[in-house]
Formats: structure tokens, sequence, C-alpha cells
């Protein structure tokens, strides 16, 4: 490890230290909850490529990307660079710029349900834009979305995403379970909670509410869920539901419109009416966007003489972000996408040749480049199956500690791989490897979990 | 003009046709409805300073700094230079970052009140997050917020700011009013409005509500009330009826942190319990915080057996942001916010004097660095006597467009300014010079409305 330690002469405080201090400013020393770890987060001291150093002087390899937000790894010249040009020219104006309208034309190239966009700060806004989008369309106040499913931090879009069985209540009417304490029994009202990829009761369930329904809400890759995908046949019956009912189709891909070219609904006949986007069409900067048909995202247009939706915002569509994501998604072409697509493939098959060695009852569910391990035999197909116990969650968390601390990669606290277009054969290698011993680490208590 | 037109070899398209693109691509055309303007927007090729130059190469003095966002105007040489040593060490990470903590205790030092501090993606996620948070500490549904106040597009934030002389109801308990078509009523019900500045009546409706109020959410300066301050006793009848009652008293700081070193807070002798924060604080990078209590703030930490507000974000505390908003807010020392407001009082002083000279019915409300012209002849005092009339928009239209087209002078579209610390007293005079013109061409039209 020697190698790893900077030899820097100026004084340098650890990551203890520095997390000392932040308890005295920050709620538990953090900004976000997800880089919380224990004893103490690390602190990043730089990253290029599939790096990240952090202050202590580890280097490690990087397969979370700041949750999945990072296509091209860190610091890609081609971003930084014209993000550079860019900051001498002003980093945000009360003015629009021409950026803004060739990044809308290259997004908008990518599918042809992306008749329009509009562009906010993060997935949270880009889902709650979404969701007021579809009530301003319908003038209908109910959301459904599915149990478990993560959409950002919009109360509505919230609701249910951390059910558990001492809540969750029947399959056949899943209890709409607040996130945050003091949720208004308002906002519980009007989200209809299904159980995804059920199509028998999630129609019996939407038909209950059949003309109230402004959207069913759907992530085509839930990774709360358990990062399996939408099945056709389930997409198809929300589609026709929708259609036959006055209602929206609406997707969020904020994470998972790196599957394909157009998303994870390349993959399916129907499209949605609406998609939210975020994570990598920032190019590393904040970001998120609505985007889809014409006639709903007229509800938007400032020109209208009865605007149905009023909507702003001091940062949306600010020329850094629209030049470091036009960057990073003309470099996210259709040959670069196949590309990362098969690299995580042969990840996904060296982790399941992995699995046979040490013969453990272990299992990967996916998509595109995107794929999340799961301590059980079996790969779980609904939310409550997917859903860990206290006692298997910390044996999640010491299989994660063991890639993290001993073998020096970062993986997403769910234990899933985000990955990166720098990234190659030789760090699926030492993926593969690392988790086998893992694996091998974990084994004696994974046989007491069953 | 001719100085004005960039002799640019490369072909470039004028603002009218990458409008014309636009609006094939962007709901009418544009990523936010301020920036809109007819016939069309004008885009900018490059900003330094006090000057914003659009594509067709005119070159204006900028006094709306991205709806108030750029508190030492364009590309400032500190803010750039920060940002680019940053980004060749990566613009986000899975990992903590050591300047989020150090930002945090340099904004936290600004206030006795900012024990804690997170940070979000924008002010209208700051708000969210400050309502989310009062929820969570109280368990309580509702909130309580003044008629006309704008704090972003949150629904539950958004209630009644809209609000006109059709829809807004009996000043004694006024409607609660949607913006966006679709507001479920579950939202309109737990969000309960009071007239601004008025203790009589704001203290008898909190009252019906006693139990259930959450927070009483304040702008001290709400711009588009009328920009005018909230009264001291206002604002101590509201701290005291919180008080009494278990609710917060939280403060919408994200325009009027640049009013003193601490906020427009330092103006009260009682202090909010929270404080949502954006604009100036991201450097003119996309930011958000929310800062108060420590026991309040506690809802969010994650180290908490039972964590009431589980909250996190992707680009939340990105180190860019962190980078450029450190940056700009140390240059937003005591001594710069002094300096700013003084030159600002200046300028309200001269225009005052045009329009004396001009003989109008104009008057101008106001604090710290920002301003905002009123088309009436006594200065408002409440959102009802501020709010405008067609007719009055109409020239205010008439104005604005004469201080862009004519004087080059770019404003925010409710006839206000917010000043930047690069300005002068040489900007201040023409600034002056140019509402004395514009006062004199709107004359008759303003006889007319009176």
């Amino acid at each position: 490890m020697d190698n790893q330690i900077l030899n820097s002469k100026e004084q340098k405080r650890t990551s203890e230290e520095i997390y000392q201090q932040a308890c005295n400013v920050l709620p538990g020393g953090v900004s976000r909850n997800t880089v919380f770890r224990k004893p103490f987060p690390n602190y990043a001291a730089n990253a290029s490529g599939i790096h990240v150093t952090d202050i202590d002087g580890v280097k490690r390899i990087d397969f979370a990307n700041n949750m999945a937000s990072l296509i091209h790894g860190h610091a890609h010249p081609a971003i930084v660079n014209a993000v550079i040009e860019q900051l001498y020219k002003g980093t945000a104006y009360t003015l629009a710029s021409e950026i803004e309208v060739k990044y809308a034309q290259l997004l908008c190239e990518r599918s042809v349900g992306f008749e329009k966009i509009r562009f906010v700060n993060s997935g949270t806004e880009a889902v709650m834009t979404m969701i007021k989008a579809s009530r301003a369309y319908t003038g209908r106040p109910k959301i459904a979305k599915a149990e478990g499913a993560y959409h950002g931090t919009y109360d509505f879009a919230e609701v249910s995403q951390t059910a558990n069985p001492t809540n969750w209540g029947d399959l056949d009417k899943p209890n709409s379970v607040p996130v945050a304490n003091g949720t208004p029994q308002g906002v519980l009202n009007d989200v209809i909670i299904f159980p995804y990829n059920d199509i028998e009761r999630t129609i019996a369930i939407l038909d209950q509410y059949a003309d109230q329904i402004a959207c069913v809400l759907i992530d085509p890759v839930p990774h709360r869920i358990g990062l399996l995908q939408g099945t056709n046949e389930f997409i198809e019956a929300l589609y026709k539901w929708t259609r036959e009912n006055g209602a929206l189709l609406v997707f969020d891909e904020v994470v998972t419109f790196r599957v394909n070219y157009g998303g994870t609904q390349d993959n399916f006949k129907v499209k949605p009416d609406l998609t939210a986007l975020g994570k990598i069409i920032g190019g590393g900067f904040p970001v998120g966007a609505l985007t889809g048909r014409s006639d709903v995202m007229k509800v938007l247009d400032p020109r209208e003489s009865k605007l149905l939706f009023p909507h702003s915002g001091t940062f949306s569509a600010n020329p850094i972000t629209m030049t470091a994501g036009y960057a990073a998604m003309s470099l996210f072409d259709k040959e670069a996408v196949l590309k990362l697509n098969a690299l995580t493939q042969k990840a996904i098959d060296q982790i399941q040749e992995a699995i046979k060695i040490a013969d453990v009852p272990v299992s990967i569910t996916g998509a595109g480049s995107m794929f999340r391990i799961h301590l059980k035999a079996k790969p779980p197909t609904t939310y409550r199956e997917a859903y860990q116990t206290k006692e298997e969650t910390a044996v999640v968390n010491e299989l994660l500690d063991h890639l993290y601390f001993k073998e020096n990669l970062i993986m997403i606290n769910t234990c899933a791989c985000m990955f990166s277009t720098v990234l190659s054969q030789n760090e699926v290698n030492k993926l593969a490897d690392a988790l086998l011993n893992g694996f091998r680490i974990i084994k004696p208590k994974l046989e007491n979990l069953f």
C-alpha cells in the first residue's frame, strides 16, 4: 500500500479529522446519506478516469461513478476542455444560450418519443416536473407508482419507496407508505401503489381510480426494486390501460437512459408519453430533464394564452451543464453504448463464474451497463422478494466493506455497479477476482441466513 | 452600434434563427420562461464582469445577474480559476469532499442561527427540503405562506403565488389558489395563505389551524409581493406565534441572503428556525441549501436510529458548486456587502431624482443590493396593492423593452435590479439616465393608467 500514500509536504488532514469537523456543521457529518460510511466517510482528493483517490492516499477503481452519473468516468478530457472554454464566457445568464438548443436537438434525436425537452437541475426536479406536467395536461390529481421504486425526493414520488413487511400491507392493495415523517395524508391519498411486473394486480388496482390517475410512473429497470427490467407484457399492459383511461404513461429514465442509445424504452414496442432524464446527461454537472410528446409538453409553453404549468428555474439549462452534457452524450454514441454493454455483460459472466466457484447463493440482475448483486440464490422478481432483512443487509455491508477497504473498489451501497466507458477488461478481471474473495469471506454467514 | 457587431469570419446564426430551431425542440422555444421575450429571446455569446454580449453582437450592462444569482457578475477570475483547478480533479464522486466541509463552515459562520447546513441543487429543492424538514420535525402536515410570495416550483410552496383579483378572495381568509393546472386539492388544503405584513389578519388565520401548522414560511423581502421588507413587528409576531403553537418559523432567503452578511435576518431581533439559501451561494453554479437549528436539522442525520427524513441527491454538494460558492462568498465579505449596498442606495437615490425630473407616478422598493421599480405613485405595501393590471404590465414591458433594446441594459422582468459587486458609479449613472429616458417615453401612457 506504500505507493498509495501521498507524500505531500503540506500538512494534510485525514478523512477522520475532516469528518470530526464535518459533524459540527453538517447533519450526520454528510451532505448526502449515500456517501455516509462507518466509522467515517473518506474524502475524495482527486479523480481521473476509472480512479478516485481519497485524501488519505488510497486510490480505488470506481464502479459507482457518482451514483451512475459519470458515463465516461472522471475528468474526461473532452468534457473538461469544453467546460473550461465555456467557463471564460460565463456560467449563467438571464438570457438563453445556443448550447441549450444544440443539446436539446442532440437528445431529441436519440428517441422518436423525445419531441420536446425541458431541462431542470436534478433527477428529483425532473420527476417532479413530469408529475406536475401530467397533472396539468390531464387535470387529474393522482399518480400511480410501483412499491419500492425510487424516483427522487419529491414527496409524491417517494411514497412506498422504503415500504417494509411491517407496513406494506396486502399485495392486492399495497399501502401508501410515507418515507418522511410528517408526510401529509393528502399526499398519500393521491399516490396509488402497485406491485411492479404484476399485471393482474396492477390493473385491478388502477381500475379502482381510473378517472383520477394523471399518470402511471415507471422506472423501466428500478434499482431499489432489485434492478430488474419491466417485462414487455407489463409495460404493454400499462400502455393499453393508460390509453383506455385517459392517463399518461411516464418513464423515469434518470438512471436507466444509459441502457440503450434511446434509453431502456428502446427495448419496448410501446413508448411512454413523457420521460424524465438526469444523471449521465449532465456530463458530471447537476442536471435533469423532462422530454416527451409535443402536445403534452405544451403545458409548459409560455406562448399559450392560458399557461397550464408555469415553470422556471434559475440554473435550468445553464451553459456549463449543457456544454458538459453535450460533450458527454456526443461521445456516448450508438457504438459506445454497445461496447459498454458488452463489457458489462462480460463482467456479469465472470461474476457468475465466481459465484459458481465460491459456491454461494448469490444472483445478479441488471440491464445494459448496470447490474446488482443479490445475496439470494435465485434472482428476485419482485420488490418483496428482493427486500433485504437486517441480517442480509449486514452481510451485504460486510461484502461492500471488503471490496472498498481491502480490494479498493467502489460500488454502490446496494451492491450495484454502474459502468463507465473508460473501464476495460483489466478492471473487470479485478472486479471478478475481488468478488470471488469477498464471496468466500461471507460464505459462512450466507449459510446462516438460509 | 457598429462597434457592437462582431465581425466573425465563421458563419454565425442570429438569435432569430436559433429561436426558430429552438421552437422545434423546446416548449415555447425556451428552457426557462424568465428568458422568454417577444419576438424572440437573444442568445448569450459570452459574458464578462458587468457585460453580457449576445450572439447578434449586442453588448449589454447586466443588472439582473442571472436572476440575482451572480453576486460578482460574470466569469469572475477568482471563481473561474478555482473551478478550473477542481475540474481536473473531478466534478462529482460517490465520496464526500473536503470543500463541502470548508464551505459549510464558511456559511455557518455568517449567522448564529446557521448551526447545521445541507446542500441541494436549486432554490426549489432548498424550499422543498425546508418544508419536508419542518413536517418531519413537528409531525404536522400544513404550512402557512404569504399570498403572492414566490418560493420555487414545489407545488406546496407555490400556492397563491399568482393569485389575482378574480380568485384571491377575502383578505380575512385568502383563497389557496393553485399555480399549475391539476394541483391536487390535498395540496391546497395543506397550504394556509395569509396577507404579508398584516399582523392582525395573519394571526387570526394561523390561529384557525394552530395545531396543524408545521411551519410559517417567510421571504423577508418577497420579490413578487413587491420587493418590500417584512416589518420588525410582523416578523416578531410570527416568531411569537410559532413559539406558542409548536410551529417553526422558516425563512426563504434564496434571493435575499445578499442583503446583509448574514442575510436579511440580520435586520430582525428574532431569528428563523430554518433558512433556505440558493442563488449567490453557488458562485454561478446550481445550488440550494437548508440551514438552521441543530435539533431540527437532526431529522436529516443518517446516524439516528429512526431517520425521520431520509434525503439524498446525486449532485448535492458537488465539489464544483462548493468550490465556486466558497470563492464567491469569501469575496462577498462584510466590507463587500456594505460597499455593494451603498452603491445600490446611490442608484436608488439617482433614480428617485429621475422620477422627480420626469415627474412620473413611479416608486421604488427594495433592500440591500436589490430594488424594484413600481409604476405607482406610492410604494406598494401589500401584494394586492403591488398587483399589476394587464394595462400596467404592458407599460412595464414597454419600459423594459426600451431599456433592453435602446439602452442596452438587462433588468429583471418585474422591473427589478439585483446588483453585482463589479458594478460601479459609471453604470449607476447610465442606469439612472436610461430610466429617465424611459420614464419620459412611457409618461403619456402612465397618465392614462390613473
